[in-house]
C-alpha cells in the first residue's frame, strides 16, 4: 500500500480524479483509507464495501481502457476534525468524444488518519439528463 | 424551524426515517441543519441544495400520500466530533404491497451544530435488482 501523504482532503480528491484520469489503480488505492469498511458506488451500481471489492471495482473500470478528464462543478464542502464531506458534479468527457456524458452527482468523505488524509466514502449516481445541461456555477462554496 | 434537539447523529437517523414513515414534513425539516448549503439527492434524482429545494422536495414525496416503511440494513458508520457519515441500504415496502422495491443504497451526512447533530448530506440511489435480491447482513459496522 502506498504512503502517499494527503495533507488535505481537497488533496486527496485532486488525487482521486487524477488516479481516474490517469486510468492509475495504484494511485486509486493509495487515496484510500486502509480501513474494511471503506465504500463506493459507482454510477446506477451496487455497494461495495471493503479493499477488495473497491479495488476490483475500479480494476474493471480501468481495464476498459475509456480516458476520461474530469471538470468538477458545484463544489460543496463540510470540514470536521477527522472528517470532510464533499458534494459535487462530475462532468465527464470521454477523450475522443466532443459532448460531455451526462453529470454525475458524487458524495466523497474523507476521513482523517495517521497517514493524513485519505477517502472512506466515494457514492456516485446519474443526475437526471435535465440537471446536466444546467449550466452549473463554478465557484466552491466552503460551509465551515 | 423546530427546536427539537438529537444528542447523537443515530437520533437524527432514526427522527429522518421515522419523518418519512409518518409524512411528517415538519418533522423531516428539523432534521436537517438550518443550513442554506445542505444537500439532498433522491434516486434517480437531481441534486437539491439549499432549504428551499429541499423542503419542496420533500413536500412533493409526501404530497403522494404514499405511506412507507423502511428497514435499515448494512449500515456501516463513522464518526468524527463534528460530522458522521453512515452508509446503508433502505428496504422499502409501501403500504398495501407484499414484496419490498429494490433496495436505495443512501449516503447521510450529519453535523453537530449548537442546536445538536442535524443532517447535512442525504444522498440516496437505487442499488441493482441483484443486489437487492442480496440479503444483507444485519448487524451494524461501526468503523471510529
Amino acid at each position: 500500500m502506498s504512503t502517499r501523504i494527503f495533507p488535505t482532503a481537497q488533496d486527496v480528491e485532486n488525487a482521486f480524479y487524477e488516479s481516474l484520469e490517469r486510468n492509475d489503480l495504484a494511485l486509486m488505492m493509495a487515496v484510500w483509507a486502509e480501513d474494511e469498511d471503506i465504500v463506493c458506488v459507482h454510477p446506477a451500481g451496487p455497494r461495495l464495501a471493503g479493499q477488495e471489492q473497491v479495488r476490483e471495482g475500479w480494476r474493471k473500470i480501468f481495464a476498459s481502457g475509456q480516458r476520461l478528464r474530469f471538470q468538477i462543478a458545484q463544489q460543496v464542502r463540510v470540514a470536521g476534525v477527522m472528517l470532510a464531506a464533499h458534494s459535487l458534479h462530475e462532468i465527464i468527457t470521454v477523450v475522443g468524444e466532443k459532448q460531455p456524458r451526462p453529470a454525475v452527482i458524487a458524495t466523497n468523505v474523507y476521513l482523517r488518519s495517521a497517514a493524513g488524509w485519505r477517502m472512506i466514502v466515494h457514492h456516485a449516481s446519474p443526475a437526471p439528463a435535465t440537471a446536466a445541461a444546467d449550466p452549473a456555477p463554478e465557484t466552491p462554496k466552503i460551509l465551515h
